[in-house]
């Protein structure tokens, strides 16, 4: 593992690939890339895209993976799909968009889908951003579908966030999730050249004005924060609503400078420690209570674990009682 | 609090209310409630109900409340709305509701909207189920938007769940969320007088073949599951694709009489007792993390946690190795 490790700071991208199916399959790999890399992390600017199936959302990154390619930049990819187990679209996928980009030097593409549980694949998704940093990749792109609470996490811990949606999707912009619009820094109007784009764009700006869209910060926090959304959104960033038709090409440079421009804006304002800050503590939120569950789970035998559960399901036990024995077990 | 509690099991409407109100605004108070009324729970059939928004759930539920109600049973309603803090639609929504059912005997209506965290919804919900079920109400149903993980995860705490969708959302079925329809027990297309309802039921009924709806387990878990999936979803229940024009009342009585018929097939089936057995998994699991967090804040205060966030925002520390110091500082 650590000749790996050597070889993914020197860029090797067979390492890199290695490391990455060694971390999906082990949360132990997972622990030793990142104890390993974590010092060389920092620099990549990290991009989350996000948005329903339908939107277009993976022309558009291989859209703005080429023009920053062409600006001379290494740009890594990683698409997050947790949704079915059964599809194996992501693999399918993944070779198609592999022959699209093979021509694009120094852009990395990777897949991700759930193999058991979501919390796994997200905290393998923070991994992988790590390893893909640490090989010095400047900009990765990871793209979710936007469906669920874990692709919000996931997005929500990026630099900078993209929210793409396309015309005629549902009634005005109801495909768009509770708590996506929240954590847009900017709005992508996808298929622009389609029938309904200039509704569309019309609501997204009405939503804007009525400040039902914007970063109003993270939910769902158990390490209780002492940062300030303003320290997190600092003002005078305004939210875009951009018009792209990735499939011509058309808007995606645009697109990229404004990526640019906010990767900047976060820099200079302070944005960008507050948005460290919020990711390593979200990140050390998630490792403790997994900690702490791997000790109950070496504390207790199984056989003790389904009495408890038995006994709260016939309720012989209210489950508030159930874990002052098990914590008391654990010896607390 | 004990007073209320007694009242509650009564079944005395002005009591519910309060003890629900004292679960949305404390935690300490979800755990006197929960711990008096539990050993009184287990009777009610809970029904999760979730789609997305504009396809008429609201009205579908009120339809089956008047309808279980005009069988002579007590219902109970929570529809759970994390959305926008900046809605207060529930309240006003409540309120439109309210009127509409006034006039039927045995129905308790309650809107929860997210005051802070995800988390606390979900866990607030689940309190709320176990106040309505000692209070004596035989169906109760909690309605979802079905936009994120904190819906599926409220919805796959149910006996029975049905999935609504309407015609022309988007392209076929596209608006269903991942993990949504996994965890149908039935799916309703509501709306079903409008153009291209023939459509989204055989988009449906294509699914149904093969075999991407119909529960197939749920994520995340992280108190291992000892419960096969078999035992959960016993064999012989068809997932049906059901329409109804709630708006009409058409279709609610067969709906009405669907949901009995799971019921009595769970009960006969084993998958009943399997489903309280998953419940109380989760139930447990979620209340063991939250507790071990608790113990955490405890015991190291506000500034050193600040402090090992900043190393690790800053690349002093890796996250792993934060979070080996923070066990040893809690003394494990």
């Amino acid at each position: 593992m650590n000749d790996l490790l050597v070889q993914v700071r020197e860029g090797n991208i067979r390492a890199i690939a290695r490391v990455i199916t060694l971390i999906e399959n082990s949360d132990t790999a997972a622990h030793t890339a990142v104890s390993y890399l974590y010092p060389y992390t920092g620099k990549a600017h990290v991009v989350g895209i996000t948005g329903p199936p339908g939107s277009g959302k993976s022309t558009l990154v291989n859209g703005l993976a080429k023009q920053f390619s062409s600006e001379g930049m290494h740009i890594g990819i990683i698409a997050v799909d947790p949704s079915s187990p059964f599809s194996g679209g992501a693999l399918l996928g993944d070779r198609v968009r592999m022959q699209d980009l093979a021509a694009q030097e120094g852009v990395f593409i990777r897949s991700m889908a759930s193999r058991g549980s979501l919390g796994g694949l997200a905290r393998a998704t923070l991994a992988v951003v790590k390893v893909l940093d640490a090989a010095g990749y400047e900009i990765i792109l990871v793209e979710t579908v936007g469906a669920g609470q874990t692709e919000v996490d996931i997005a929500s811990t990026a630099h900078t966030t993209l929210v793409i949606e396309a015309p005629g999707m549902g009634d005005g912009v109801q495909s768009i999730k509770a708590g996506i619009l929240e954590i847009a820094d900017d709005l992508v109007v996808n298929k622009a050249d389609r029938p309904g784009a200039m509704r569309t764009v019309q609501a997204l700006e009405m939503m804007l004005h009525m400040g039902q869209v914007g970063p109003i910060g993270h939910h769902g926090q158990q390490y209780e924060t002492a940062i300030t959304n303003e320290e997190l959104n600092p003002r005078n960033w305004q939210v875009s609503v951009l018009q792209t038709v990735a499939t011509e090409g058309e808007g995606i440079a645009a697109l990229a400078q404004r990526v640019h421009e906010h990767r900047d804006f976060l820099v200079n304002s302070g944005g960008w420690m507050a948005r460290e800050r919020e990711r390593s503590r979200k990140e050390l939120s998630q490792l403790l209570q997994e900690r702490f569950m791997a000790r109950l789970v070496t504390a207790i035998s199984s056989e003790d674990r389904e009495a408890y559960v038995d006994a709260v399901a016939l309720r012989e036990l209210d489950p508030y009682s159930a874990v002052d024995k098990l914590f008391k077990q654990i010896g607390e």
